[in-house]
């Protein structure tokens, strides 16, 4: 198979901290992308790959004398942007015992006594793991921001405190992959519309939905600020043009399969002797 | 596609209760399927029967006015059997949204000091969820009983809380499907012998599973035990030759597609009127 990829669209989707600007970020563009190629053969061609890449990480968790890596792949959007699709045709080809996905809704009475990364550093996924979330500590930047759920100079310390929090991850062998899948608000719309005119949709729509889009562009300075802001060396932001759903799950696929292939893994090596174990083998 | 089932697996391969006799299934036997006919294929070609049954499902667990129903399927087996090939290859199929998987280890000194379903309840599956127990309460009466690790008395007792615990789950929501991948001691030593010649695969052998061998003959009566006290009406087991992996895969998936079927699911009614939203989003 001919690369699809003109260049990698890690790099190039990268978000570079303060100079940030989302709103010079095309949502309908295909920044990388040979245009002749299509996305969902090059979603299928290299699911084994990213699938293998999974199973080494997953073997050197297992392994006393492994690498003790995982991998946290934050997904935010506004809603239908489609990371339901990312876990579903990314995070779908790999084995999932090897993946620990968790979406984050509003936080319960419990988890509202707490700070508000309690309850996200219950679901980071254990050594081996590729971890997914769907939406997370992001939220108490964002809604938060939006709809005033916490005061400004709250919201304002939460920059800092993200990034200490991602710091510390990724010292302690936890890669973190961000990625905002970054839609338009007119194909928002015709999202919408489809699920309205789908019986078997209706449960993926809430009037809430309508109202949301009346802050779209309070959402859009919430976004520029927490990227700006955290976008980090360590763990940086990626922003996908996603009004093409198949360019984006590709986008997501490559990021992931290039992080993994950055981890540099080696099959564990056994911790028994082989010939010992064939003869005990046979003889059982 | 011609149906590769001349006979219901789910039907075939129910072990019923007290006069149920493990010796009398032939790990290499494929009841019901038609030998003409591709595994694998079947696979993939009903994948989407599962997905879609299993996104109905979600659905319904997602909304107010929806069935709050959910599935669980425990998956018992000696080591090698191929558990872990049917997460990947049968549950592998649906959205992983959709599943809450865990795997049951050693359990942990916190783990010992609660009774043994105290960790089981934690990993229940959520309503429209469909839940995968890789091992399970089950390994209180089976490795506890070949090592005794508990009293012959505790054991004795377990089998009816378990039977307990079973019809309190079935009557509040929760479907269980219980199966037992059956595989020879014989196809057990191949591949174990076949992770030795993979340095691929060393991380998945342990000396340990050499040892666990000698227990045969007890394992397989532990089974024959747990299979006859806890097959009930409610949540029967099932015992699903494995040699032949493709077959006990296919033998899955048909299982869970037929118990899906079942719970007669219809897509959730929407509960806001449609053409008002119609109209509110394209003013929005």
């Amino acid at each position: 198979m001919k690369n699809p990829w003109k260049d990698s669209p890690r790099a190039l989707l990268r978000a570079e901290g303060e100079h940030f600007d989302l709103s010079a970020v095309d949502p309908a563009s295909t920044p990388g992308w040979r245009s002749s190629c299509d996305a969902d053969d090059y979603l299928a061609d290299t699911a084994r790959r990213l699938a293998d890449l999974q199973e080494m990480l997953f073997a050197n968790g297992r392994t006393e004398n492994g690498a003790h890596r995982s991998l946290l792949l934050v997904l935010q959007a506004m809603d239908t942007a489609g990371k339901g699709g990312i876990v579903r045709h990314v995070i779908g080809n790999v084995d999932p015992q090897g993946t620990h996905i968790h979406g984050f809704k509003k936080p319960t009475p419990v988890e509202l006594k707490h700070d508000f990364l309690w309850r996200i550093r219950k679901e980071l996924p254990a050594t081996g793991l590729i971890g997914v979330f769907d939406r997370s500590h992001y939220e108490d930047v964002l809604v938060h921001r939006v709809r005033h759920l916490s005061p400004a100079e709250v919201v304002e310390q939460r920059y800092g405190i993200i990034n200490d929090f991602e710091a510390e991850l990724t010292e302690q062998g936890t890669t973190v992959v961000k990625v905002m899948l970054h839609i338009s608000k007119d194909e928002q719309r015709r999202r919408l519309e489809s699920r309205l005119d789908r019986p078997d949709k209706h449960w993926k729509y809430s009037p809430n939905d309508v109202d949301e889009r009346e802050l779209w562009p309070a959402y859009q300075e919430a976004y520029q600020i927490a990227i700006q802001r955290t976008s980090t060396a360590v763990a940086p932001w990626h922003v996908v043009p996603a009004d093409s759903k198949p360019y984006a799950r590709a986008a997501v696929q490559r990021i992931l399969i290039e992080t993994l292939e950055d981890l540099a893994l080696t099959w564990p090596k056994a911790d028994f002797d082989v010939e010992t174990e064939r003869e005990r083998l046979a003889a059982s």
